[in-house]
């Protein structure tokens, strides 16, 4: 928050001018309150549970889903039954089943036993979908008209119930089994006479998800088509739910968060990095960077027993960096796209032979271009910076390498990822660390190998 | 596109049914149907304007959107004037602008030519604000209500003007001189009564944008209140334009994939992979292998300045790979951490001495974790594995290198991308295959020093 803002608070809560401080807190929006509040709550740590009281009822249950497990927790604690029956009254349920999750037991029987029998099974109904599902991120709370309705009657519908909606935009048209049999928009209804029917109106070409979907796929279609919601069909075609397009960027987000960790040998971690503590950093780095060091183990055996003709052509160690670091960055450029093109759908398992042909022409075309002006830099600048013991035959081994690595490497980028994919994995485990340690080890076999064949040491 | 829908599609094309044809697109969603036309038209290269000019005048022009620069191009060159005007007139302003964007000169000229003087005037507003600014991705088509109208007129007005708006879910509200008073959500005058006046109802705190500020910003402050639009104000906060959601999350994609482009080495495409051709994809990545190759003259430099270290005690050289794998993963988690972190606003440049000294303290714990650790891998396991040469001078020489080079890494991965965005440049440049060469450098050349005074080589 800014410096005047949290100024201004500080002031008014020294001033213990409950008045103000709620006037105060009722100029802003919900997002920037729950910021401010878990600010302040850092600087007087009591002034959580005072301040939320003062919120309407509303805007505390919009606060309260802003804020972050654990100061949800320790608000939790602050709040007597009532209070927390009434911020859970307004939640949507989507959002309660959220917290539900990231609750320990103790609160999680606290906030059941404070929820009303009806919105109890509602939850309860969220919560048994899988984490990482469709059915996991949507909420039960939509619009539904039926087809006999006129727009003047679908309108009425709407204002009674539109409160406890997630949105009103995207209403939709099921029989009275449940069957999804279109949509139509709240703009539509707006600008079509009173007296037409829904049935008349609506879109019946129906993009939907089913629950089981993974919630990132779910979340790219809403986005790819430009929705505001995408429904959620059981296996009969049942409309069970709906995201929303805020949930769907959220998912978004913290997909490609994750995907950016991975790629990082990071575990991923949810918290903002300036309030995530030095331990829990060391935690998350810490067994990659290890796991990593004892891979490396390999390419020590490997230059190990090839000491002999290293201590033969001392030269020979100048150019290990390099050709580590050119494979390396050629394997990540081809598992990052790959990566990526998995992530946002645009390519699927089966173009694997297409992928691998690409990355194979473009690893052709790498290579030539890699070796030839190496050989070239090799045979001018480098011998005079680097070393006068280069000669032809120890730049054709350089250069030898290079195409065989870059093959390697580009090969191995692009496949591993589709791999783990095949195999129901993340792809983005196959990120560059694992694949630089695997190119690493494999550039160096080749180097030796071929340099015992072209200088015959 | 799904293989039954690609062989209706073709069939139908063969018999030449173009009453079919209709009909069969009439039924698909716009993104599909660009989706199809353009995949149909690698088989038919002929068939694109043939297909398009089936399309309703509104399909038509929502499928146009959709397509690629090229395709459009295509399009546009087998389109006659009145057909492009058409398409043209239904499109909204900031799409235009975009098309322009991406058109040859002689292109736009058609385009201009065949727009309405009064549409050429909005879209020349859209095209003088730079890339990349909230200006360039905001359209000027937005619902704009007075104070002083009741509900009753504000839905008559909306209801009047809704089709040539890009979203009617968030009005804004203005005096006469545009000067931005607040915002009312179509929910809220559905369910008002309708003689309650819009100034009883706006929300008067607005977040806004300004049309320079950046467009990533602007993407991210609209999803972070979950808004379906954000007013652009000018220095005079005059209502201008507004960035929906969808444009939004496109602006979030481009960014990430930008990012992930740029820290895997590889000049961003917009292009899917699938679509690259080889040329492009090559020259995407070449012009980075070349350079990243050519720094690293560097580590090699420093290897042959040690190579009478190096010959004295060849057993050294079995643990470069190790170290300089470790240095760069070490770097990579701080810079892409980092990286994401600015990217997401989760810290400012004034967090600076926050995260160095944060990521100091993850160093000092990292740092000692892996030497003691590999101190004693190699006592007992390297020395069997690896070389009966590994004695505890050896060792401990290693150690002292892995707790340099980890501050080292973790300190300029940190620093490296806060530095670029101090000086306004992308911080991903700094994204690890940077780093990584910077790390490679630093990591030998501690070895050797190390090396030097320990083993008294």
């Amino acid at each position: 928050m800014t410096e005047t803002k949290f100024d201004m608070l500080k002031e008014l809560w020294e001033e213990k001018n409950l008045t103000a401080l709620k006037r105060f807190l009722y100029e802003e929006n919900p997002v920037d309150i729950a910021e401010m509040l878990s600010e302040f709550e850092e600087a007087e740590p009591k002034s959580l549970p005072t301040l939320y009281r003062l919120l309407s009822k509303e805007a505390a249950a919009e606060v309260f889903v802003e804020f972050d497990g654990d100061t949800a927790e320790r608000l939790i604690g602050a709040l007597s039954d009532k209070e927390l029956a009434e911020t859970l009254s307004e939640m949507f349920y989507d959002d309660a089943a959220d917290l539900i999750e990231e609750m320990p037991a103790n609160v999680v029987k606290r906030i059941l036993k404070n929820t009303s029998p009806a919105d109890r099974k509602e939850i309860n109904k969220l919560l048994k979908f899988p984490d990482g599902s469709a059915g996991s991120i949507m909420t039960t709370e939509f619009v539904s008209l039926q087809k006999e309705m006129t727009v003047g009657q679908a309108l009425d519908h709407i204002r009674k119930v539109a409160l406890d909606k997630e949105t009103v935009y995207t209403c939709y048209v099921t029989d009275e089994t449940r069957y999804l049999e279109g949509f139509v928009t709240a703009l539509v209804l707006l600008t079509s006479p009173t007296e037409k029917t829904v049935g008349e109106l609506m879109e019946s070409n129906i993009i939907s998800a089913a629950t089981s979907d993974d919630r990132e796929e779910v979340a790219r279609t809403l986005t790819k088509y430009d929705f505001l919601a995408l429904p959620v069909v059981d296996s009969e075609n049942r409309l069970v739910g709906i995201v929303t397009v805020d949930d769907a960027i959220d998912v978004i987000q913290e997909e490609t968060e994750e995907d950016f960790s991975v790629m990082a040998a990071i575990t991923p971690t949810e918290v903002p990095y300036l309030k995530t503590p030095v331990r829990t950093i060391f935690k998350s780095r810490i067994p990659w960077l290890l796991l990593l060091m004892f891979t490396a183990t390999f390419t020590g055996m490997i230059i190990s027993s090839f000491e002999d003709a290293l201590s033969a052509k001392v030269v020979l160690s100048v150019f290990i960096p390099m050709l580590m670091g050119t494979g390396g960055n050629c394997g990540s450029q081809s598992s990052i796209t790959v990566i990526r093109s998995l992530s946002l759908g645009e390519i699927k398992l089966s173009d694997t032979l297409k992928i691998l042909l690409k990355e194979f022409r473009v690893a052709f075309a790498c290579s030539v271009c890699l070796a030839v002006f190496e050989f070239i830099k090799m045979m001018t600048l480098d011998r005079v910076l680097l070393s006068a013991d280069i000669d032809v035959l120890v730049a054709l081994t350089v250069s030898l390498t290079l195409i065989a690595t870059v093959f390697f490497a580009k090969t191995v980028g692009a496949a591993l990822p589709l791999l783990a994919s095949k195999l129901k994995l993340d792809p983005a485990v196959m990120a560059s660390p694992f694949i630089t340690t695997l190119v690493d080890t494999a550039s160096l076999f080749i180097y030796f190998s071929v340099a015992k064949v072209v200088l015959g040491i």
